[in-house]
């Protein structure tokens, strides 16, 4: 697998759309299993995979040094692929084989503390099947103008200055359909920002949030597109990139997904269609 | 509790050290639990928690209204303050007490397939005390050269070139004292970057790597502390911020914690005194 994949976007520069090839940094889940147990599934991208799972293995205390790993493999009879091929490859799977006394010690100690795993908002998941939650496509007619996606970013700086002096922040704010600032919340985590605007939309009854529009002051990942497509949100705005899983995510769930919004400039990734330009 | 704290620092500018006030985004775990059952630990800025609670049991599929939840509290009466008085403040846990019938199915349905969970690399830890692994502090007596260090960035700029045009990774390098560079990892996440980076030292039999620098291309966080430490890397240097509970747990760990390095600048949150400038 490559590092990166090329997609077909639609980039918008001022009121003129174009059709680019991007390329983009690929996201995939991998599960690390020992002993052909499951213990985690992270989000990554595909590359120097053992030395993830042996850094890993070593940073989480489950191994002290290389001589505790007998074999690291990936686990080729699993290549069941999923239709488009992604999520189940069996380059996604990693076997590590640690020596027979510390397989037990292991296995013992992460089902006393440890049981499951994720990073970055992709929240506990064994494995990989288990990733993907059920939600179905948006059907929303919504669209909006491209001059009003313009004013997003401006308004969301300007609503998080308290915190930008830290420069340690993450923003994700909504905005109504008219590109009024609704709600908007910054947290050093990505994912929990993007929580904390949904959970305050759902305990002030406004879910679902079929006319609304969530920007990201980062990048758009896998679980951020997951968590707006729960809220039934047809429009992601991020600042900087988007991965190739958000992007098939986005595709899947007919969400709206644009990156790299700078000024009078976007890329839109998917469904292009609900905006539009007035003359 | 505030989302920010102030903290004294160094502020190098060329060869001139300065003392001083900085202001530092707080990173502190929140436990989230369900009917006093401990479902997760994230890691996260204070404030707006009920939100963050109640948005991420909704993006996880565990609610699907408001009316789900009776109550969201704080324990207080879990008030069992550590000795900084930090990880265990009750502010830092959270209850979500749902409808009796949605209690039994959120129970059946996390020990299901959920388990446990966790946030960017913080790898599933359900409870707060099972966030902080025990690693005993460095005792390295390892000092550098101010005018190396100011190297490290254009280096790892540099040899992160290839991807540098998706603009969606984070970079992780491996640096020996004399600032040349050993290893570099890009990922999409920033603690898989870390990961790789070690688990290739790890497998290469260089651990541990007392006489090293990590460098990446982000925030320094809580977790990218912790993992160091496992490694015995006495210096983290970052492009961006670090949060409270890293520069916390660094000067715990007796490990030198450098943010904001960009030109002939940086921000030394700890253990300065590793830095010389050679005129």
């Amino acid at each position: 697998m490559q590092p990166t994949s090329t997609k077909l976007i639609t980039r918008w520069a001022g009121a003129e759309p174009t059709k680019v090839e991007d390329e983009l940094v690929v996201e995939e889940p991998l599960e690390i299993r020992i002993g052909q147990q499951s213990l985690i599934v992270v989000m990554r991208t595909p590359g120097h995979d053992f030395e993830l799972a042996a850094g890993f293995l070593y940073t989480e205390s489950l191994i002290t040094r290389s001589d505790d790993i007998e074999i690291i493999a990936y686990c080729d009879e699993e290549a069941t692929e999923t239709q488009d091929g992604s999520l189940a490859s069996y380059q996604n799977i990693v076997n590590v084989q640690l020596t027979e006394e510390l397989d037990l010690d292991a296995q013992s100690g992460w089902q006393r503390n440890f049981h499951a795993n994720a990073s970055c908002g992709l929240c506990g998941k064994m494995t990989i099947e288990s990733v993907r939650q059920q939600v179905p496509p948006l059907n929303s007619r919504f669209s909006m103008n491209q001059a009003v996606l313009y004013q997003l970013n401006d308004r969301l700086r300007a609503a998080q200055s308290v915190f930008e002096r830290t420069g340690g922040l993450h923003a994700a704010g909504l905005f109504s359909e008219t590109g009024e600032l609704l709600i908007v919340r910054e947290d050093i985590g990505r994912h929990n920002a993007v929580d904390k605007v949904i959970g305050q939309a759902l305990l002030a009854d406004m879910v679902p949030l079929e006319r609304h529009i969530l920007m990201v002051s980062g990048r758009a990942s896998f679980e951020i597109v997951q968590k707006a497509l729960f809220a039934r949100i047809p429009v992601i705005v991020a600042v900087s990139a988007a991965s190739t899983l958000a992007v098939d995510l986005a595709a899947e769930g007919n969400l709206t997904l644009i990156g790299f919004m700078r000024g009078q400039r976007m890329a839109v990734y998917t469904c292009p269609e609900r905006i539009f330009c007035e003359a």
